[in-house]
């Protein structure tokens, strides 16, 4: 293991708002070696999540807050480079699923990682887009598990062209629904009435009224509200419920970056006057079905019945930049870094 | 049918806060003859829910709202006194589920009503208290459909000395729970944890921090939180939940009253990070299984595991001095209004 230069994104400080280079910045650490147990990772693709800017908060949610000073936490895809653990040796690509971070070298204990096991033709950074618990499996567990579509049944879905949301549509258009999603330009609501096959799709930034605009698109009102936006795209949708609606809660972009408390949806009395359930999503409680849900979007991906983007930037020295464009809406996909001094391996 | 004055309590303007007497004006009416499939009928007791409040406000809910100038929409108890409807003949004993009024005499289709049979030596206004829709079986489909309940699981009840919630609670605790209630009085919960059965009861007007209160009474975190009241209440408990937590939203007495609009729960990110589920409780989508829930009611009555308490007041014109006690926790249980004039029948 020649190398010891660690380059690694750290939380300086607990973000006010979207995260900035003074939140994060780049510092040059060193590789610490494995302990018994321990394999130490040559990282090759960072992924970016909306669910990170919750981890940099120092607030109680379902994994415990980044600390200052410690690298940001993140899923990763790289190459084993040093290995004490009986599972891996060197020169294994595995996942760290928030195991690892955004740096150039993760030091891990291997019960925390799994195998990236090649997926056909398919390039392994699949495992962070389509193939990943973030992109893939929180719209199919979502989608199938809480929300649990009928044919004929209207699904109405916020960031929908966002990497979540998008495949979240998709699966319910495969499993014969009615399918509408919110987005916030016109070339993303004709990428999802196009390549994507949504039924509709509403450009919030465009709607004086968007409550009236779903009104209007879902006349039959709404069954299966999948959210990831929180805040006024909630409510709205709220208003819309059909009788014993089920509303997805998977995230609430829309509030992440928010300075002071910020309320729950003002239209939360709608649960009780629709008999509507609202369900938080956290995919690791499907961990034992990983499996056979990845089988489900490959077989869905080779049929043609799935389609999806990554945006895949190059160096870690524009990770801060790239993850900024989450919360602006300005990503094509799913959000990836690509460490291109780290790919001889792949 | 020789009487023909029919004095109704009609909603003369909208209430902003909790409802007074210039809201709601008594009024003398006549009685309105039964056109083909109605009948009149001599009201008894009327019901006091904090539903009604709900309808009285311009807003979107499960019922549409209560016109100006009509009474107030109620279940009451009553004896027919002329039946143009088949099923009903003159001194039959009726229940009008939400069909009937605040009035002296209300003409309802019969299809709206129900029989109000014999419950052994139990009194027939007993309808409207423990076997009733409001009181009885909100918290029993609330607890056993919403709630799930398993043995050893910890139970949190706000307005847990109020109607719906001490039932709710008793019902959980005979299904091997663990309860804990809220309530807002010292007086209330020494009557939660002695005749009531609780285990432990916490005093909200009392409490600095209710969301330590709660953590420090709830070790290992609440299974079932079920709401009546909403706002800071339900945000406190919130932060106590435990994973896979289930939340039965039954109501959000704390709101009904305000009058800008109110946001739901500050901390309903928890919902999500604790994979829990919100679920709104509409009583009526369980209205086929109303006589086998009443039979178990009945059983636990007869056995005496489950105590309630009855507010009976006299008199139309002190109605809406009672319900203003229901936003003001003075009721002393189910609170029902007597027409003693129009006791004879019984």
């Amino acid at each position: 293991m020649p190398e010891s230069r660690n380059l690694q994104l750290v939380l300086s400080q607990r973000p006010r708002g979207v995260p900035t280079a003074d939140d994060i910045q780049l510092r040059s650490g060193t590789i610490r070696p494995a302990n018994d147990g321990e394999v130490v990772i040559k990282n090759q693709y960072l992924s970016l999540d909306p669910a990170q800017r919750d981890w940099m908060n120092d607030a109680v949610s379902y994994l415990p807050p980044i600390g200052i000073g410690e690298p940001i936490r993140s899923t990763t895809l790289g190459v084993v480079i040093e290995s004490r653990h009986a599972g891996f040796r060197v020169g294994d690509s595995v996942l760290g699923l928030a195991a690892n971070a955004w740096e150039e070298y993760s030091t891990t204990h291997g019960d925390a990682l799994t195998r990236a096991e090649p997926a056909g033709d398919y390039p392994l950074h699949y495992h962070l887009s389509i193939f990943s618990g973030a992109m893939g499996l929180t719209p199919y567990f979502g989608m199938l598990e809480l929300g649990q579509p009928q044919p004929g049944e209207t699904v109405l879905i916020s960031a929908a062209a966002g990497a979540v949301g998008s495949i979240a549509g998709q699966i319910a258009r495969i499993h014969g629904c009615r399918v509408v999603g919110i987005a916030g330009s016109d070339a993303k609501c004709e990428r999802l009435t196009g390549e994507m096959g949504f039924d509709a799709a509403i450009n919030y930034k465009t709607t004086d009224d968007l409550a009236a605009a779903i009104a209007a698109t879902c006349p039959e009102r709404v069954n299966i509200y999948f959210d990831n936006v929180g805040g006024a795209v909630l409510d709205a949708a709220l208003l819309n419920l059909a009788d014993h609606a089920r509303v997805v809660f998977c995230g609430a972009i829309s509030t992440y970056n928010a300075t002071e408390p910020v309320p729950g949806p003002y239209n939360y009395w709608q649960v009780l006057a629709r008999s509507a359930t609202v369900k938080g999503l956290l995919t690791t409680n499907y961990v034992d079905r990983f499996d056979a849900a990845i089988e489900d979007i490959r077989r869905w991906l080779d049929e043609g019945q799935l389609h999806f983007r990554e945006d895949i930037v190059d160096g870690l020295e524009n990770t801060v930049d790239a993850y900024s464009r989450l919360f602006s809406g300005r990503n094509e996909g799913k959000l990836l870094v690509r460490l291109k001094a780290n790919q001889d391996e792949e």
